[in-house]
């Protein structure tokens, strides 16, 4: 079984493309990213590593624009990230010139996911050790959509899903806590307050939270609690 | 014996090309795909993956039209698909502009197996991880179709047939069950309530059929079920 | 010598080429294939895989056209011998539209055992895995011909030939019991019943029998069997 | 996990990519380089190797213009610097034609960062054994900016930061030491004297500081050290 | 030593092609090809492989033309001598259609050796497997010729050789035997019954003689033989 | 370890590209080459194989002229030098055309040493195993320059410097004895009688010393020694 | 030490690239090449090769002209030869065509050599496995000339010398015997009888010697030997 995680082209015993799988581990290794898709919002948060001391906190954006209304943050590589991200500007500048409309999400997901494939299954070429999750609003219907892509190419569309570092504690959290109306909070809840968080509405694309507001939504957050607290403790006093 | 199962493009010394072999592992890890030629119907159903809690629902199809007139459902690596996919939706329109008139179910049946079977004859790529089942009527005589390509570039055509998963159980499920008037019915049945179902007829095209009317179909079945067990009982109990 | 039956292009120390020894096992892992010269019929038989219960018998022929006056049966990978078929069809085409005159059936066997010995020359193919029969009439003095190619890229003329699974045996079989005037009979009564048998005449072109037919000349040689067998007891019983 | 390390094109079975980590123990061998970013100037430093006897001091410049505002230094290997540098300044010269602006600091980072990449994610090519720093002033709004790339092909901004031998020791320094207003005296401090210091201003551009300023400035930090440690000590002594 | 003998464009340490002397170990199992110069005639026998029994006699030839007044035998691969056939039959048309006058035997000879050569010295081919004996007259002095190509790309001109199996002792058997009117009964005498034999003369090209004109040769050479023996035995008795 | 130093394009775990430092084992091994730059004269010296006894003294020179104002010689191997000159050459003549203006000294040492980087960095070629030293006079200033390049393609400005065999001890000499206005006496003197030297003025260009002037330089050092000796033993004579 | 024999573009840790050493293997043992240069004649020669007793002995000179003033003989793999010797044939056409110049001795030297430097540097390709003998005269100043080349693309002039099998106890030879105005003698001399022989001279250009002059040489060697062999003893028998 030895060589058949090296060769990228090559399909091991059991119908594994190793390769794969090891560029699966490096988005493992990524910062979380977070996206959740509420009625109106969708929300993307990701993980910060905390920045060195003298680290520019303005530098770059890990939640970025592919067009006015679709976003998308990583997992993963970062430098390999950049790479996708220009191809799919690209591609959307170029949907716009040639076609005279904006790309929908699901057209710049399946062109992502696409780049993606082909990196797996062409020689002389490593994978993208990169997870997305690309945001935004249909042009046509303002529908909001939450997508994932992965290093094998394959997507999917979801309410709310996590990637990266600790995805799988996150999911779970996702999934207790999900509700369509609460986008920014789940996020901030999800992620502690380490983070970066973009909101996207339909009629004002995407803005970026200042960490003034993410400390004020982990503060309302708290307040909430502790009332809940209060109010479980409260009738268990009373018992 | 050691390396003939990774150099693509190499025979083992008993004639095997071990890569396809490996290939269609990938197959019978992915879905289960079900296909049935009725006389006016043709159906494709397709085992759902029990969905992460978040995940959309209304995500990506699975059984998807090539042209209107052709569907193909697939058992393997999702991303190996869309390629597939794509490739093939080309050639039914570029078919279209040029020869001006659509495909026949052969054709394109031809033509995805001549592409899984380049994969499998030049070094520097690897097979597709893919088996389809690929329906139609043809837009001359109506007649329906059902084929099956795999990894090796193979096809053959099947008045009714499985890939992926299971398929050798849902296979003789299906040699037992077939009834060229009962497509849905026996989709349905062969694949349980966990299933993905579209049926194709010459006049409307692809329909992919709501939860609803599959748990119609499955009330159905089991009602029908349920009365031949009676039927089968009652003269027992007459005895 | 562990090495040199991997790497196409390259020779043994005792001069073989084991990657076109070991597509001649794929061959003989391949359905029988038959070809029988007469006077003035040629007769192509491919044995028939006892297809699964639900596979389309309709589905796809085995024994195929290249030119009207040309035609081809293999033995060997199904998927590669498409190819195979596709290259000299367009061959036949673009000869008939160059040279206005259509191809001998020799110019044609030349080319596709050159498409065959290109495959075991260059790095980064592997060979076919496919033995061809082809038969056919000249267009211009109407004599029939039988040839063989093989995954080497060599050919050669035949009365009668077989290649694939059992070979052997059927070549003594036919080497016993050739007549130039019963191809039909010949090629049936060596492939047994599961066969799919084709015609060619030099006015009438290629006729797939249908399975009545061969059920009739199975039959008939049944009865001549049986009569002979009558005869040779019947002086023995005088005696 | 004998090989992973060798094909650059490929991920080690915990998501690895061995070659980029192996050229970054080149950047750790290589001279050390730091920046500071002040408000109204940006210095880069880049440690001198104590040349050879008859090496002419001259010679080539460590810090080097990509562009009037934007400068550069690197850690690494000298060669592959140039590479880089030529490239980058071809780019800042296109670009002034093209779009008939100067490109922006964080413009020419990400175009260099770029290429970096490029060179971890394609066979035949090696990365480059090579960190950046990279400073200048925005040409629209004046503001400063320090940047630094790696072999991975990440960048980051950063007030203050050091790459190369011993940059972990520098960068402490700097975290202790950083102050906005004394970017020449920071990096000839954190540097020692066998030091090339260059300052840029918005208005100047870039200027290598001489030998002699370099030891004024270094005279100048051992006479506030000293005034510093005689009013530490003056106290003391009346005590 | 292991690995000098695969790699083709490699020498060993002492200076040897390994694949080059593999190949010639392919020609060596191929079938015996002699050529006798004389002085109006050239003449080329290739030994017969016992032809299965319903292999068309009238089947592929062996000894071919290039041109009018050029032939050309072979041992070794038969699909490889297509190919160099082929290639040597362009040349002699392109030649004449671009020069106005056919190519000498020497610059034939010349281009095909040549071509053997590329394939020794170039990656990601093989050599030729392949020994050739080119026979012709010089267009315009009308001196005929007998070359000799071996896969390393060499040549060399004869009175008369042989390649192939068994050249060995065949050369041993023409240095006894060889006289420069007597071309056809040497070839013949060399190469026993089971021959094909051509004869070129200047006037007339390449004639193959039927098997009944070999059959007279046969005869009248054991007529002889016996007339030898007795004129030998003759005196030996009058003792 | 094993095999970071066959692959070229590859880092070792501790960051060092082996192929390069291995071709600088073959500059190490080439004859040595000393520069020194004067105020007014650069010269260069190459030390000469102990000829052949036939050998012709006219020979190659290994000194050589890129342009009228620019000279190089080499350590290493002499073909892959004579590669390099002639590269350097044609940039020399085209710039010239193109700019219509000579190349400076440093232009052409950058071009150079581009050259030797870009064969450190990409698939299928070795470095060069060449280090040179390059010697000028800017065509504008006139201010004479001496550059050394080596095999990684890094490159460096000299008052004087040697490569090649025992360049380290030459060099040694040189730090010793370095005097600018001394520059033919102290290339002689480093490398013994047996060497090729050649004085580039601003005005008269390269000119290759005749041996008679060597002798008399080696004779002028001789008795400058001798008188030196004399005076340091004069006085000791006098105690 | 394993491996850096077998890849062309590979130094060894001590500076080596055995693929070129290994060529050079291949010239030792192949036929000695002689070259001596007179004041107006240059003489190459050739061993012989034992013909075997029916080639060919018109057959293919191995001293042959690349212009009408220059001629080239060769150590090593004939076939190779060829390749070097149409390429500097060509050159030497295109030369007279362009530049209406002929080209001088070392310019077609250099060609040469340049060709044979490629095959070292470049993956793909072996080395040449050859080494060269150049004469010619200057088509301007009537100078003769002798080059060789070898292997690795080195080039250098010489009064006489020798390649291939027994090159050194040649060279010795040509080193106690040379004399410049004996290069027919010394050529003959130094090959003994079974070699071939060519003179040029400026204004006869390149004349291959019969048969027979060379034994006239031989014998005039012979006689003179005995004389000075009689005229030794002669005064030793007056003792």
């Amino acid at each position: 079984m030895a060589r058949y995680d090296r060769a990228i082209t090559v399909f091991s015993p059991d119908g594994h493309l190793f390769q794969v799988e090891y560029a699966l581990e490096a988005v493992r290794k990524g910062n979380a990213a977070v996206g959740v898709r509420g009625t109106d919002t969708v929300v993307l948060g990701v993980e910060k590593k905390s920045a060195a001391k003298l680290q520019d906190s303005r530098s770059v954006r890990k939640i970025v624009n592919l067009d006015n209304h679709i976003a998308l943050a990583c997992a993963g590589l970062k430098a390999d990230a950049r790479v996708l991200i220009n191809r799919a500007r690209i591609e959307c500048q170029s949907h716009r010139l040639t076609v005279e409309d904006p790309v929908t999400v699901e057209y710049i997901t399946r062109y992502i996911a696409g780049l993606q494939q082909k990196y797996t299954q062409s020689g002389g070429v490593r994978p993208f050790g990169l997870s997305t999750l690309i945001i935004g609003f249909d042009p046509y219907t303002g529908v909001p959509s939450l997508y994932q892509t992965d290093p094998s190419g394959t997507f999917s569309a979801w309410k709310a899903n996590a990637t990266g570092r600790n995805s799988n504690s996150i999911r779970e959290f996702l999934e207790k806590n999900y509700k369509e109306t609460s986008g920014q909070e789940t996020v901030v809840e999800s992620g502690g307050k380490n983070i970066e968080v973009a909101v996207m509405t339909k009629d004002q694309g995407l803005r970026q939270l200042e960490e003034s507001e993410i400390d004020g939504i982990v503060a309302e957050i708290e307040a909430e609690k502790a009332a809940a607290e209060a109010a479980k403790k409260g009738p268990a006093r009373d018992a």
